[in-house]
């Protein structure tokens, strides 16, 4: 199929627009009128340059408040169409939107509806071009789809057929399967975006937040399987109204609108059968299917020298070993059981280090065929690390996600020769690691870029074949953090996103805090085993406990035990969830040590305020507040 | 009365919060029970923190899902509810809010729903407390205050009342009228917050965009008369969810507030008459009222010495002439008839110049009371600016607006020797100032700080009673801009706010932007006496113009004239508005020249992106790109 991208999905001006989708490998682009009037190159001009750039211009957009409008505002609209028709053939597109009318003033009359339709058709064909009716979901009268297409069908001219936007079909709800009632080649256009589960108006929900397939709520798979079953040929659209990619980087936001039509096409290509596929002649992406995650191979930390002597402290407060050491780089490996922690002590390229800071810069995942995960994240434009190997080194496959975090494919086994184990000398003492009580990495939790949240999803949805929950909002003292899990692999691999609620002003420092969850098979004995260890928590205050004492039926001595130990509760059902912390390595890491009960599937978010709270009063007085 | 405020409507800790609300004057707070659960200091030590703040506890809050609930739950939170007591008696607070049951559980039986408040009431009149009712806009069965009163009275309990919440009866909208009828002391609490005009979901609405009094769309004077008709004498206070209000700055967001309760009281007081106010000893704030402004003194702009030859001939271009030098101070005057511009190269305090750079930094305004336009900006808490005096200079009264800008008060009289004018010795060639076609500073535009817009509008339209229209988002190339503009003086005093309607990420520059409209009576007229003058102006693209002949009915010669001018056009019922821009004087202000036909009263924003636009354009062309 054709990929295409309407303008107004993308910042900048309409040069900036139309080099920023060929540059990422789009067919064709959808003009919006504004981006046009705004610019200072002449329409003929536009149309040299898109084809400079091997763009088709699909159609030309909006043209509004026409049919059933009363006589003198009809035929204004018709002059007013010939200038358009004119504008058009300068740009060298053949399709212009029309808009159901929105106006107080529209008439509720489907044949004269279809009267104005068919004369704007005349118009059209005239020009060689034609009109593809929309109906917007705040349609005065018409404001679904099946409407629309009644009218158009009245209209009865070949130049006169629908465009489907899925968002004015699923914003409202409507059911999309009547789309199979629509004969293809009377399906002009189709425009797609995604929207957020949002208790917000439909018009305000599709001004300011619609987003790509994958990111939002929407079953765009459904949805665009109706269409296709219908016949339609022509291209796939983005069009999406969003305040943070008017304001994001072009040339990104055209990466991760790309991903997500591919994504949207291999999700297409699993519903319908593969016989329709080949016998339809559907060219639909098909990148390496996801490879099935088993885990964390290992989490990777970069540090300086003050920071890697605190996580050594913390890590061998949780019961980690110190199990190897790279043979070239100045990486320790340490471990227990099955779970390895990196401690990566490379100078950055560009200067000194920035005494005291500790992140995480990368995350492995187990994947049967890590080449094939490799290539499935090269068919989905994410970008591959180069990697320099020494001597008998492993090859490692690994991509940068929108954070610059590298995500890594491993196949752990001690046994194989390729193994990344085989990278690292394992040290004489304490190479079986350490004798902790974790027994995995139960999530990862790592910071955003403010504005790349969405795209950060959708990149764990295709890349690594993740599947995504809702948005949380939770209140940190100093704002709201939003944060989202993406999860996989039978929920041995989870990723907790988080990025602040707001941008700009005084950000909440802990929306920048990156975390490492390990799992338990019981919290007090990993507690007690710790503190024996001398392992530094964070401090929970007595009001927590008492308030949890109040409001729910935990034994008193329970709440005692909660209480001695800084564990937090929580419940989901039948499940329960008990956690606690360590403090600060550094300005923005820390670990967190869970259990989970009776499936539960959360990651305590009620309790993350308190979490907050505390870690700015621990940070506060060890001195190291901002 | 007493003025209060909830702890969720501000930033940071609990105790932070407690020294904020202090710091600016408010007299008590409302403690959120997650604040507390957060903070690491128990309740008796709150208790004496906030006794030693001189601020009284007010209210506990909340206590949800109670009323009309299964026996098993309800029995479960009145022992919930002991808990609760206790904390309360530690923190020194007598009264309970609780909020109408929204839980699916919840039976719709007023008869049940009275029994368990009646025996919650018994419970916290046991240890001298009290329970304050609120219906939710969102209550399951209970969602109208008349309703929350019906229960209240047939509980029949003198430690069971109602509390009124001004979102919950305006969101909805419920008629205030009825509140008259609850007997005054059974309204235990009122709680005060604004909101805007948004189509969007109530609970969404309620949880992030409340909010203070004269930010909003509401008719809070109007709804708090009622609620002291009704004879409640308790304290005003206002609880605000509002996700900027969160991450920014405590003391700020206070004042911010407290200046909303003081506006609220003096528009009450102007709404009651004068017997009932003193009759019923209504304590209300009653700051001097606000003079009639009768437009704009001057305005200044600080320049550096580049910066200063650019303004000088963009100032020549638009027809000024330099009148003036001060006797002290490195500040030119321009004038043309009684329009000044004010050229201040002061140099910074600390530090050189940052070349090319030229800011507004005052706006002066014309009262006839100078000095008591400055006790009322005293009285709703605006800074004072402290000045120094010259020998013989006039005493000049100004205070700085939540951007920095100072805002004079002046009297402009030729004749008086106390006038300002008499600071300036004029020059003895163009002493008459310049002859050119402009008529007043028609609007001054000035950016506003991310996250202090709405702080902005309510400092306009309290310190200068202005009053405030909606705001609108205009697309810039690179994000959307919001403007609000604020208006008064019989239309002679116009400001226009604006900020990026998103923070974070790369922000439109736009957005920054400040700029001085005038206004002339003959829009041609003026720009052919300028283009003669050697005005540079902001070259506007043909296709606006291809496209406002398509769209518009205005004669092709008209059109002509427009493009040939790059003057711009905009329609507002019977109202037109022509208007066209200078190049840049730095890297933030340009000036606009506009005529104002038929009562038109808006701002052309329709025109705005293309500006906006254009300006990118020449920015890139003239070498000075970000």
């Amino acid at each position: 199929m054709r990929r295409s991208i309407a303008t107004v999905s993308l910042s900048g001006t309409l040069e900036e627009k139309l080099t920023a989708a060929a540059q990422v490998g789009f067919d064709g682009v959808e003009i919006f009128e504004n981006d046009l009037v705004s610019s200072a190159t002449p329409p003929v001009d536009i149309r040299a340059r898109a084809a400079d750039l091997g763009l088709a211009i699909e159609l030309y957009q909006p043209f509004r408040d026409f049919e059933g409008g009363p006589p003198d505002q009809v035929a204004r609209h018709l002059r007013r169409a010939e200038h358009k028709f004119a504008v058009m053939a300068d740009l060298g597109v053949g399709t212009l939107l029309v808009c159901s009318n929105v106006s107080p003033d529209a008439v509720d009359d489907d044949a004269l509806a279809a009267d104005h339709l068919h004369q704007l058709g005349d118009r059209a064909a005239a020009h060689g071009m034609r009109i593809a009716y929309e109906a917007l979901a705040w349609g005065r009268h018409v404001n679904d789809y099946a409407h629309a297409w009644k009218v158009v069908a009245a209209a009865d001219h070949p130049a006169v057929g629908v465009c489907l936007d899925s968002f004015h079909v699923l914003s409202r709800p409507l059911d999309p399967a009547g789309i199979r009632d629509i004969p293809g080649d009377k399906i002009f256009f189709l425009q797609l975006s995604d929207a957020p589960h949002q208790l917000m108006d439909v018009l305000q929900l599709s001004r300011h937040y619609r987003c790509f397939p994958g990111q939002g709520a929407f079953d765009l798979t459904g949805f665009t399987a109706h269409v296709l079953a219908a016949g339609y040929r022509g291209p796939l659209s983005l069009e999406v109204f969003n305040d943070v990619f008017r304001q994001a980087d072009a040339e990104r936001t055209a990466t991760d609108a790309l991903r997500s039509l591919l994504w949207l096409e291999e999700s297409l290509r699993a519903r319908l059968d593969p016989a329709t596929v080949a016998v339809q002649r559907l060219d639909l992406a098909a990148p390496p299917a996801p490879e099935p995650l088993s885990g964390y191979a290992f989490v990777e930390i970069t540090v300086d020298p003050i920071a890697e002597t605190v996580a050594e402290r913390l890590l061998a407060g949780m019961g980690f070993g110190h199990a190897g050491r790279h043979r070239t780089k100045p990486v320790q490996m340490w471990q227990q059981g099955d779970v390895r922690v990196l401690l990566n002590r490379t100078r950055p390229a560009n200067g000194d280090w920035l005494r005291g800071t500790a992140a995480v810069s990368a995350i492995a995942v187990e994947s049967p065929d890590p080449a094939r995960s490799a290539l499935r994240a090269q068919a989905l434009l994410a970008p591959a690390i180069p990697r320099r190997y020494g001597p008998g080194e492993a090859d490692l496959f690994a991509t940068a996600a929108p954070d610059g975090t590298a995500v890594f494919f491993c196949r752990t086994e001690d046994s194989d020769a390729s193994s990344w184990l085989r990278d690292f000398e394992p040290l004489p003492a304490g190479a079986t690691g350490g004798t902790g009580t974790l027994a995995a990495v139960d999530h990862v939790a790592l910071s955003q870029p403010s504005y790349y949240f969405d795209e950060a999803a959708l990149f764990y949805l295709s890349v690594l074949g993740l599947g995504q929950r809702d948005s949380v909002d939770v209140a940190d003292p100093y704002g709201l953090v939003r944060s989202r899990a993406v999860v996989g692999g039978g929920d041995r691999v989870r990723l907790l996103l988080t990025v602040p609620a707001l941008g700009g002003g005084k950000l909440p420092e802990t929306a920048d805090f990156q975390h490492i969850a390990f799992s338990c098979a019981d919290i007090f004995a990993a507690a007690v085993d710790m503190r024996i260890r001398g392992l530094p928590t964070l401090p929970i205050p007595g009001n927590y406990y008492d308030d949890l004492a109040a409001r729910t039926d935990l034994d008193d001595s329970l709440v005692d035990t909660l209480r001695a130990y800084g564990v937090l509760y929580d419940r989901d059902g039948e499940g329960e969830f008990f956690h606690f912390y360590t403090s600060m390595l550094g300005r923005r890491i820390f670990f967190e040590i869970v259990q989970r009960v009776n499936g539960y599937a959360g990651y305590g978010f009620p309790n993350t305020p308190v979490r907050m709270a505390a870690q700015y009063r621990h940070t506060a007085m060890a001195g190291l507040g901002a």
